[in-house]
């Protein structure tokens, strides 16, 4: 009895002591952290919710209006002073590093001791009508001194003399159809122009391509006569008629302006106008206008002034012996200008950058353009230096940027591009844009990578409408309601990303995914481009505060979108990028601009012109984004290295579009699906390469050649596809 | 009492459950492995010992014989047969998988029915003397057919007749001398030049730069003179005269050769000459340079033949009425091409590759070049293969590559490059070339980029010394004391890599870290080009067999170099990359050129040229490199994500060189350290565009202009350096 007692009392013992050892063995086991790379979703969704909560409209109003009281324009003191502040203030935000980091860009002001304007001169060369050399200030900006005239930045210098002859809106096919149909020659002219589809500094696409028949000093005239509500008849618009195709500054393209670069000559510089360019207001326009001769024109040449619309040249019955002379002074030089950088270091994977980037030099006050933005990018970073302060680090680093010389070409961004081209194309993950935050009072506007679609959906079913009467309803639903995307599908419409903003070197150079928002008009009713105060005097915080958000609601809503986008991209395990919807949109941009060529079915089949190898190359394409998607969902979140792997194909996607030879004849346009065409640089142009080249047929004095092209870029967009495609096959 | 002892009880029983709690949960925590990521250094050096030892001589042997028993020109049908049988051995040997992967090229053949020659002919044009149509065919290999003559690849057709001159080596300067010096003009002329100093297809350099003056038809001959031991009066070196400047495939430059690619006009093709060419042996080079006549010119012009050189133009005395008639009906063909692909997947980074590479064509039996190579890579696979059936995997995806048509223009390796091109520039860690693993019995070569200096080095101390009578020596040591680096260190001498092999595209254009090695000659008692048979006939096993490598252990040693690089840069839980070394090479090469410029200290004063701005970025570039070593050190190893990000770094460091619009006039010599000038194809420079901006200083009529572009460049120079140097910096 006794030593059985013992015996299972020792193999009690023992069963005890195993057990113990056992539990404790195995709690151990699971009680160290498999990896801190795991993400704690909850967390996560909860930090999100905080972060959209904390951004607030009295804030961006507050903003806004600081940085509005005076005007401060690209290389001035005043937008040096706003870049200390916004450096200062994002370093008590919470960031954890802000710097200001300069280059020294041509510029472009006009000469102060001799104003620009446009007169009328008579038979003996006195002046019998002047421009206007200022706009009328707005009420409570009287005291205000260093606004800057209505001018076209680079403008060559000259006072050419000469008949007036009106070209429409001096599109390529303006001037053709001015030529060829009309019979009328521009050289030694003064052309006047209606303001509209075109960037203001295309005009030298057509001097470059027409050669010696424009160099004695045509010129052109912005008159700016759009239709809006409350642009006053002295408005004009400014803006730079540089054509940089992506160039940033003109003296150094392709590398950063800092102090030891080498700078080409003016001579030598990019896309630098060889003609006087200068805008006017319609008082000016209508009296410019009214007494001219010549022909009239077709119908749809004729704009919305009270004056029977001419060609000239020049003017008519007793005005026939008057001329138009421009004088123009305005000054080429290089000045200093800043861009303010600031970040938070990521937790995870520091060497992951997601940026949210906009300008802040302002042609005068920038009330909309561009500070309604900058302001938003202030509340973003404060709500983020929240969160940092509550403990939040975001898995990947994200940059914000304030950058400057916007207006004078994209300078300030494309600069930084330049300099940091290589860290980017490595390490960075999107770019998000923050120009202006608002055009309109109708709805949101996104224009976006592909990619990037799923996840603008998503967030925005997480933010509120900021609409009136829309409490409870979501942004989506708010934008669905507005803007369908009919045609194409059941969801709000997200439009393809054009240009004329700094996401340009960051997107069609470095082929980052990058997208864009703000709010918008109501395009089937308001037809005018941008809005009518655009680039004037005008852009005020009160027409913010009056008329297009008083609120602050909506400019909420934006920063909820913007910083939403910014902090989801920087804090998911796995990139919130839809491969899917980028073979959707592939598929749909092949087939229309296949559509475009098969306007001409004869050429196509005479030349042998063909566009099954990109079909095949978008089939490829979508079958590696379907079965990357499929990996994805069996992917083990466990392990740091496989879901850096998977997320490298995420990022790199965007980059495998570029082709590093460029679009042709733009070498720093090198995105193969996305950028403008040579022909409109606002739009955005899919296939860009392609539709070139379909474009060119029409006015080429030799088809097979003009066809061949075609070709050629049918198969580089083919290879381009497919190496996307490879992309996202699994890498060995 | 009781109570008591049970309460001592009660503890002793508390104390022993936690103690055995704790023991479990300590062991527990202990026992679970922290991460699969954690390299057992024990292990890989093991493993990199049996991958040595396995590399043995008598298989190198076979694989030797086994490919080299037969022609295999590019585009011939046993060159295809080569490639099926290395695809099925590589299988066999136990690669994940393997490849064929084809491409459509521009290659160029004689013409069979009409074959190339030389003739002189009388005042009747009758031909009174005639060039060998061929080369006598080695012993043992006179029932081969299909034997290619001696002939320049992608000449162009033609039969013209002209007095002969005599140019030298036929560079930029000889030319110069002969025309401005010696009044020769060179128009309509057949040019004669002697072999050596510059890459063949180099002459179209002069024409290009002349325009007009030698449209007619000058041509030139490549006499191949060499003082050779073995190359018999009647061989002559194959070889193709193109001018690529890394542009691939002459149809399809900067996209991979695929049967949808557009492909330009022969007309439209890069780099094709203008003007026949043919090479000819010394037997026929003395019956047309005898009866030369013209003036005697410099003692450095005349070469080893026994004749009188004089420069002509034409024939002396009573054969004055002769002239010389080339005979050229070589045709250019699109021809299909197979590269063979292996892989081993990487176990912890399949997205990271490591690549070696190396051609399979060759112009007959490829004896040395390159089968001496194919041979070495062979076995490399081969003994990786057992290592694999050992349950070794590397960490990273290693990827072998049997290249074709590098003897057309290393078009296999560079189709392949363009088809992947945003693969590798993503994901290559470093491209190991294959080429001759022969040219010498000295010792051994190798030309790499900086940061593979020291794992040369460390890999060397442990491979043996393959000498006789060097038992227990090791190649270091062997090499080391055979060719010293004298003047800058004490240690083997390592050169810069040049270009004429497949890593250009990797290396130059892509900016991979590259290297290469081979068994080399005496450079200062051997002073003829390459080695005496090169691309001739006489290129057999036998040679090597008989001559270069009787045991085969400088063959062994040449793989256990190539095969040890390859290991330990797939291997190695930190990339074996060493970015102190790349900064001591800037710091040398910065000093070399600005000595260069140096040579005209005036002019550099009146035109205000510093390097200053290069000095500077070096100095940053150094710094960097240091601090980042530094951070090596500290970094936790056991973190795979910051493993990942500084290798990463380590990877990104030469891409950082490259700069997108690559040198002037050269798009796809992209790298700005490392290129050949464009006066010398073969020879690497450092700093390229400098050096050439420097060397058109003389040739050049506007001095300021020429200095413009020398500082142009030292600026794109200094930016590309600190660019660099940004990427070694901490991430954010």
């Amino acid at each position: 009895m006794r030593t059985e007692s013992t015996l299972i009392r020792w193999i009690w013992w023992i069963v005890v002591v195993t057990a113990l050892f056992f539990s404790g063995f195995i709690i151990g086991w699971f009680a160290k952290p498999k990896n801190a790379n795991i993400e704690d979703h909850k967390d996560s969704k909860q930090f999100l919710k905080e972060f959209l909560d904390e951004i607030q409209t009295d804030q961006i109003r507050q903003h806004l209006r600081k940085f509005t009281r005076l005007p401060h324009l690209a290389g001035t003191e005043q937008n040096l002073k706003y870049a200390e502040q916004i450096k200062r203030e994002w370093q008590e935000f919470g960031l954890d590093s802000v710097e200001m980091v300069p280059y020294d860009v041509l510029l472009s002001y006009p000469n102060k001791s001799q104003p620009n304007y446009i007169s009328i001169v008579d038979h003996l060369g006195t002046e019998v009508f002047n421009s206007s050399l200022a706009e009328p200030v707005p009420q409570g900006y009287e005291d205000i001194s260093d606004i800057v005239p209505p001018y076209s930045a680079f403008s060559a210098k000259g006072q050419p003399e000469g008949d007036l002859v009106y070209v429409n809106y001096g599109r390529t096919e303006d001037f053709f159809q001015l030529e060829r149909t009309m019979g009328i020659n521009v050289t030694g002219k003064i052309v006047i122009v209606r303001y509209g589809k075109i960037f203001r500094g295309e005009e030298r696409h057509v001097s470059r391509s027409k050669g010696d028949h424009y160099v004695l000093r045509p010129s052109r005239l912005l008159g700016c006569w759009c239709p809006g509500w409350n642009l006053p008849g002295g408005g004009a618009q400014r803006g730079n008629v540089l054509n940089l195709n992506g160039a940033g500054d003109p003296l150094t393209p392709g590398y950063p302006a800092k102090e030891y670069t080498y700078r080409f000559s003016l001579e030598d510089g990019v896309g630098l106008p060889k003609i006087p360019v200068h805008p006017i207001g319609f008082h000016d326009a209508v009296h410019l206008l009214k007494n001219m001769g010549g022909d009239i024109p077709p119908n749809n040449w004729k704009g919305g002034l009270n004056v029977s619309y001419r060609t000239g040249p020049g003017f008519m019955d007793d005005f026939k012996s008057q001329k138009v002379r421009m004088n123009i002074h305005t000054n080429n030089q290089v000045t200093r200008i800043y861009n303010v950088i600031g970040k938070i270091r990521g937790a995870l994977e520091p060497d992951r950058y997601v940026i949210l980037g906009g300008h802040r030099d302002a042609w005068v006050f920038g009330g909309i353009d561009p500070m309604s933005g900058a302001a938003v990018v202030h509340e973003t970073v404060r709500s983020a230096g929240r969160l940092l302060s509550k403990g939040w680090r975001p898995r990947r680093t994200i940059i914000f940027a304030s950058w400057d010389a916007e207006e004078f070409g994209l300078l300030g961004s494309t600069e930084w591009a330049e300099d940091n081209a290589k860290l980017l194309q490595e390490r960075a993950v999107a770019y998000i844009n923050a120009d202006s935050a608002i055009e309109g009072m109708y709805t949101l506007r996104v224009d976006c990578t592909p990619s990037l679609h799923t996840l603008v959906y998503n967030l925005t079913k997480q933010v509120a409408s900021p609409e009136e009467g829309e409490e409870g309803v979501s942004l989506y639903e708010s934008w669905h309601k507005r803007d369908n995307w009919t045609n194409d599908r059941d969801a709000p419409r997200i439009s393809k990303l054009g240009s004329g903003s700094d996401f340009e070197a960051y997107f069609i150079r470095l082929g980052i995914a990058a997208g864009r928002a703000r709010y918008t008009k109501n395009k089937k009713t308001e037809r005018y481009s941008s809005y009518p105060v655009y680039h004037s005097v005008y852009e005020t915080f009160e027409i913010v505060e009056k008329f297009y958000d008083p609120s602050f609601k909506r400019l909420r809503a934006v920063a909820q979108v913007r910083g939403g986008l910014v902090f989801l991209l920087a804090e998911s395990q796995l990139l919130p990028l839809d491969t899917n919807e980028y073979a959707d949109s592939l598929w749909k941009y092949s087939q229309s601009i296949a559509q475009l060529a098969q306007r001409n079915p004869g050429e196509m089949e005479l030349y042998g012109v063909s566009f099954e190898s990109l079909f095949s190359a978008v089939r490829n394409f979508t079958f590696a984004a379907r079965q990357f998607h499929e990996r994805l969902q069996t992917l083990n979140r466990a392990d740091p290295l496989q879901v850096r792997v998977m997320n490298d194909q995420l990022m790199y996607l965007e980059r495998a579009f570029i082709d590093p030879l460029g679009l042709p004849g733009r070498p720093f346009y090198r995105h193969v699906i996305f950028a403008p065409s040579s022909h409109n640089k606002y739009a955005g142009e899919s296939f860009p390469g392609i539709y070139d080249a379909l474009f060119d047929i029409a006015n080429s004095a030799n088809p097979k050649e003009a066809w061949e092209e075609v070709k050629r870029q049918i198969s580089v967009a083919a290879f381009t596809v497919h190496a996307a495609a490879m992309t996202l096959t699994p890498p060995a």
